[in-house]
């Protein structure tokens, strides 16, 4: 199996373009623009995802040498709808929703989304290309021979919805066909109540199969589960 | 600031002498003790968390010496509580609760819980030794020349409890004390309703200190949070 993941800048942040937004109110004053840019970073970093990580791990490397102050912070709810008098900054990066963005928009906060499934439109987003994930996939199995194809991910997701267009982009043209297993994300976490349904679902779609077929899943966790069923 | 981990056996796993379970419905007959065990590994792993993810890796060195047939499931609930007629399992492994406990011990199941707060008792468990990485973190800091020290981490959890008395095991004997900021863990996550408290109060202790200082902090996160305070 193969999930390949490719960042493509869907929208460059403009934060580094501003000037003169106030500063840190208790230590610093407003100095038109020379001040140090304190930006809040707000990417639930409490899950320990690899891609939450890196894109923080990114952010760091370009703030230092943009001179930005970054402050982690768990929510981007916290930053602009805050519950008291807070902190001001001079840009958000994070997974922005669409009452998150008009907030950021009437404060005049440069905003930056990262959360491919954001409703939020007219906003600098930055996101993993799940379209070209989708061709690599299909490419490499079609390389290793395989003539009977299968895609395993979310359902009601834009990841793989997109992941399935690259997927079928190449595919397709070569006469190719591939079944289909998508399934709810809620009720896999936690107690994992979806859990027998899920499972269930996932044993129907595999004894459909007719071996050998190459099969493209869209994260590694439910690849596990695919390969113990 | 360090954080240190070790882990230690508090008690052995008893899985691999078991023997006549029964086996995996579908595919197996119950031959005597003779055919694949089973084991349910139950760790979360939805959340990415390096711990999770090296028990998981640990348990998969040894079941391949031992032969065991792994299986990956969200939760211990959906292994002891099913929702239907499920395939029973040999053992299992994970974070176990006392009804959990008692239910895998109604049904003969041998449980290996790796949860440090798990009200369970009398159950095999495998946990980390936070003493043992309290007493290092000490160390390292009085190595470090420091002569004030202060800690960090949750508030009415084992982890922090049992650091904590690892700390002050080295500390208190060389006539060194410490403050400490204990903050609860729920309002961090999501859109972090406690943000704003917290951050009030890791100000409060960290204007409150007379650096130098040498500070212990539970968790990665928390520490990066501090850090830009």
């Amino acid at each position: 199996m193969l999930l390949a993941k490719i960042i493509r800048f869907i929208a460059s942040s403009r934060i580094d373009e501003r000037k003169g937004f106030p500063q840190k109110a208790k230590d610093m004053s407003l100095k038109a623009g020379k001040a140090t840019k304190r930006v809040a970073i707000c990417l639930e970093m409490e899950w320990g995802h690899k891609r939450h990580l890196e894109t923080y791990a990114g952010v760091q490397k370009y703030a230092e040498k943009a001179g930005w102050d970054c402050v982690t912070i768990p929510s981007a709810v916290r930053v602009l709808k805050p519950k008291s008098g807070a902190v001001p900054f001079d840009g958000i990066l994070g997974r922005i929703t669409e009452p998150l963005a008009q907030a950021a928009h009437k404060i005049k906060m440069p905003a930056v989304n990262v959360w491919l499934n954001s409703p939020a439109k007219n906003i600098s987003s930055v996101l993993a290309d799940f379209e070209t994930s989708g061709k690599i996939a299909a490419q490499h199995l079609v390389g290793r021979g395989f003539k009977r194809f299968g895609y395993m991910g979310f359902l009601r997701e834009k990841d793989s919805r997109i992941q399935i267009e690259g997927f079928r982009e190449i595919l397709k043209p070569l006469g190719f066909r591939f079944t289909t297993y998508r399934f709810p994300r809620a009720g896999l976490g936690g107690e994992g109540l979806g859990w027998e349904r899920f499972l269930d679902g996932l044993e129907k779609w595999a004894n459909s199969w007719q071996p050998p077929i190459g099969v493209l899943v869209s994260n590694d966790l439910y690849c596990r589960h695919l390969i113990e069923t």
